[in-house]
């Protein structure tokens, strides 16, 4: 195994970018970065001899080094043109959360470049998409890795995968698959509530101020997030989704405040007018309550009926579900092989390390393939 | 990814190597079956050419067809030799339990011969097997996967390798890795119990009768499987552990029964003189439920202190171990990066089907990287 060189380039250096970057520079045997590109600059070793390298650990001091070229933004054909004619296997790493690099993938694919993201974009948007990525990537000979794009860094897709490879029949998936929705609803509705019951509107709010929102709340609570996983864990399970958009997704912004603008006014304005609603969130509770159960924000995949959902439902106080804690996330595979008891991986589903730790992870998973 | 031919030989076809060998016949692209080891006979496709192979499928018909030859046991060195000969790389399956085969390991990687097994014996007794394993591995450049050798299919050791690799944390081990001791305890001490509370020595002869122990229960009771778990996962996580002998292990077999013959008149004398027992099994309960807690059996590695324990300790009746079902397993990664709620798999950990999709699962990486 005296590996042939391979050569890296990295685009976005955001919360998971910037953990990857740490990451990758403690990896030993790490491949050779080459190509690392912000919104406003791209740094690259200069061709033909792509080197010397990036470093990863201090690519900041290394973007004033004259031995580093510097460049504005490139297109994909010029981040294309430029990794496929570095001299062995090239990966792109795209940390960014961009649907229009995740567009240009196959053509990535099609000239060889593997690739390693955390992107949902590309596996959870048109199905044909989908289809041309695995299709470029096996006519150009080159890998795709998206570990990150479901649960973070928990061993999700890699799983789901592997039940599949070895001839399983996955039955039903179910999970908690939003940190945020995971936070607000294990605090509005925990299983063993003491002290005074919490307002919705109050949690929603606190969780804002505490970050585990997206800047729009209603990014969270609209349901897409999760949609978009649950189309991934569908495709890998043989459905084939047409879009997040082609199944119900329940959302939690009330009808009447639907309307209101993404803006900052819009956003204050859902939060000022949440209130109203609290009383209805209330009887979901209460009504779960009377039934021995909690009401909790998920989503579900059965592949038998090809249905898949996302919204509210009641849970056991025993379940797996409704024991989870702070933001975690929780997945059931039930099996053929498995019977009635699932498998369950849990654990945190966010956060820019354990998101980098599923990238760094895929890399040396591809640098180990090519 | 044109995929040069690999060829296969598997060892043993218990429980296991029968699922695996039905897993294998549904592999697409599966690697060529060139020999198959019972304890009683060797099927071999015919050398130089290595072929026909051996129908997976269909092996004991095959084992009549002319076009493949038959032998009796075969040494480490004739398996060697015959492997190491064919006209590409070569894997090993050892689908058994035996010391001897896991003993030489070593030569099979130094000849270039990957291995994949669930079989533990040679990664949980000396260490000196272990480093020379993976030393043999690196110089041989042949691969070792052993994803079935704790908790059978599920991604535990795979997911702890993901963890030490990107560097993270470890900083604590805990779970439940017997199914028949998590029978055996979800059983005498459910989390909420209804109708009358069932006796240690009752749980165990249920036990017995439905197949969930060793027929010599006291092959579980022992705790030696766990701590053999546990071996593993402490060396994979860096920690040097000598043997699975060298660490506290906490026997559920009774000081005065501990001399008992190994035979059945053996194991009858220690049934029959179980319920003698039943009293301080019972104050053990009833300690945990006192303090509102569950007794289980687990093992736990504290990285920072080095200290691996395996024996019965309390559990809160909301924790994901009190929680357990059936005879399912469960394991909790502590490690900086996921923080204070752990990273936690569960599942069932035993069985045939479940253990040898371990096994093909990583048959799957092994070709993929070969």
């Amino acid at each position: 195994m005296a590996p042939n060189p391979i050569y890296l380039g990295v685009v976005g250096v955001g919360g998971v970018g910037t953990a990857f970057l740490q990451q990758l520079a403690k990896l030993p045997n790490a491949p050779s970065l080459v190509l690392l590109a912000r919104s406003s600059q791209t740094l690259l070793s200069p061709a033909p001899s792509y080197s010397p390298a990036i470093p990863a650990a201090d690519w900041q001091t290394a973007s004033t080094a004259p031995s580093i070229t510097k460049s504005g933004a490139l297109s994909s054909s010029e981040l294309i043109s430029y990794l496929s004619s570095a001299p062995g296997r090239s990966v792109l790493v795209d940390n960014t959360s961009d649907p229009k690099l995740a567009s240009a993938y196959p053509e990535f694919l099609k000239a060889g470049i593997s690739i390693v993201t955390p992107n949902k974009k590309g596996f959870s948007s048109d199905l044909s998409l989908w289809k041309d990525i695995f299709a470029s990537a096996a006519s150009g000979k080159a890998l795709v890795y998206h570990e990150s794009t479901v649960m973070a860094g928990l061993p999700v897709l890699s799983t789901l995968r592997d039940l599949v490879a070895t001839g399983d029949e996955v039955t039903r998936i179910e999970g908690v698959f939003s940190g945020t929705l995971s936070f607000l609803f294990n605090t509005f509705a925990p299983v063993s509530s003491s002290g005074s019951p919490a307002k919705w509107s109050d949690v929603v709010i606190k969780a804002k101020e505490l970050g585990y929102t997206e800047p729009d709340p209603r990014d969270d609570l609209n349901g897409m997030d999760v949609a978009r996983k649950l189309t991934i864990l569908a495709r890998i399970s043989g459905l084939e989704i047409q879009s997040p958009s082609s199944f119900p997704i329940e959302s939690l912004i009330p009808s009447e405040l639907a309307s209101l603008p993404a803006t900052s006014a819009g956003v204050a304005e859902f939060i000022a007018r949440l209130p109203e609603f609290d009383g209805s969130m209330d009887a979901l509770k209460e009504q779960a309550e009377k039934a021995g159960k909690v009401v909790r924000y998920v989503g579900s995949i059965d592949i038998a009926t090809k249905e898949v959902k996302v919204g509210l439902q009641q849970f056991d106080n025993d379940s797996a579900i409704a024991g989870l804690k702070g933001s975690d996330n929780v997945v059931s595979f039930y099996t053929k092989r498995y019977g009635s008891n699932p498998l369950i991986i849990q654990g945190a589903g966010a956060g820019g390390d354990v998101t980098a730790m599923g990238v760094t992870a895929d890399l040396i998973k591809v640098i180990e393939r090519l």
